[in-house]
């Protein structure tokens, strides 16, 4: 079912690539142009079928009906600024990045049909070469449209996202961030500091509960600092939540208290056990 | 290739019963007696082949060749006491459990063929339903000898462990509690704090990230209360390691500080990767 007619995306990366590769498999969009700061990214992606074209400058907006932004999060305002003036009237523009109310609030300004979209499909590895055409299916995509966006462009966006199997959530920009603060930045902190506290002659002894728990923390650096300064505040206080709770742990622990140690353990068992009961 | 002729295995659990399993699938005994605290998981372990017969008392223990304790870390003592008197002059008795230093120093002492086992094969898995006969192929087991083991019981421990596939390193009791505390029990408390700090209604919108890094909070809450309480010390120390770690990652956000935040998350990340290189 075609959604949009000619789409842009800017940056072919995990999710741009794989984004693009699910559109053309579903016959979403009659057309897609890729664009990537380096060009053999781009290559790639026209290679492996996530593009049509390469796009040779930001000017290619300009025909399009859909631009997608997916690149890393501190660079998509600087994008948006650039082609807020190329795309034509009616053209929807999302942004697929981790944090949502400082991109919303300056990039909805600028552009009419902007809407904010967070796929939740990330992984600790990037780049085309990971790129899969699946990793929307099943899937929540939360969607946070800025204030003036037109009815038509949401639900035209919302469509695109439900026909690559994703369930849509709409949220606040602020209420987005603030809920993965806690459901993923606090948790790829957390694993980044749980790694770097392991000594190094340790590491041929971990086993597979080390592996699941810092698995997110193989993920780009750099990425994740732009991540971790997009949405400081929120972070901050759901890290200070976390410390919280592992005081608390370490004091039924240092007390020798085991019916209070087991029964804080038996809560986070249960509550882990919710998690898996949400079959996106 | 048989290493014992006859076994008894106390606790058919997860661990108990796979090993149960792997052993005879590998004819590495002739015959193994099963016992549970509760007779319905022994009935289940000789229906799923995890066992031959089925004990009917500690008595059992008198004619084997091989002892494996593989109940909770703090019910291993009690048993051991137990038996220490009706165990045969040149049986070997090994427990599977997740701490050494106190089990193997008091076992030790009571039996004069004790040898401390962990396999790193664990699973927030627990129970006869989960047993899988290969959950010791690729893994590591570290056995811990007691200062009175007699080196022809120590490289038939050795040798049985090899056998079902596991790579065996020898530590002595307080290094594998130091090292496990790093590699297990914190990433373990991290897990069980990190779940109990994400707000109910957030639980939905959990993504893989959180998926991963919470699996093992989804542990038996009686088994890690006193895995916690067994390995108490090196637990608060590594966790005072991880919370100077997750504080200097505060600090740098805080401070906006975008290049050291990037620093401190590019050798996290080159550290994980190290992690999937170790390829037992």
């Amino acid at each position: 079912m075609k959604v949009f007619d000619k789409a842009v995306i800017i940056g072919t990366g995990l999710i741009g690539g794989s984004l693009g590769k699910a559109l053309k498999d579903r016959r979403m969009v009659s057309c897609i142009y890729g664009l990537s700061r380096n060009r053999r990214n781009a290559v790639t992606a026209k290679k492996t079928g996530a593009i049509d074209q390469i796009g040779e400058s930001l000017d290619v907006v300009k025909e399009a009906d859909l631009v997608v932004l997916a690149t890393p999060v501190d660079t998509i305002l600087g994008i948006a600024a650039k082609i807020a003036k190329k795309v034509k009237k009616g053209c929807v523009v999302i942004d697929v990045g981790s944090t949502k109310e400082e991109i919303v609030n300056e990039a909805g300004r600028l552009i009419p049909n902007f809407v904010g979209c967070h796929p939740l499909s990330g992984s600790e590895k990037r780049g085309i070469a990971n790129i899969r055409k699946d990793i929307f299916k099943g899937a929540v995509c939360i969607i946070t449209p800025a204030p003036g966006t037109k009815k038509d462009a949401l639900s035209r966006v919302s469509a695109l996202w439900k026909g690559l199997g994703s369930s849509v959530v709409r949220l606040s920009p602020p209420e987005h961030d603030r809920v993965v603060a806690f459901t993923s930045h606090m948790p790829h902190a957390v694993a980044f500091a749980l790694i770097s506290s392991v000594p190094d002659r340790f590491l041929s002894l971990g086993a597979g509960g080390l592996k699941d728990s810092t698995r997110i923390s193989a993920s780009d650096a750099g990425l994740w600092a732009s991540i971790f300064l997009s949405n400081r505040a929120n972070i901050l206080s759901s890290l200070s939540v976390f410390q919280d709770k592992l005081a608390f742990l370490k004091l039924a622990l240092r007390k020798k208290d085991g019916k209070l140690l087991k029964k804080f353990l038996s809560r986070a068992s249960v509550k882990r056990g919710k998690l898996d009961d949400h079959s996106y």
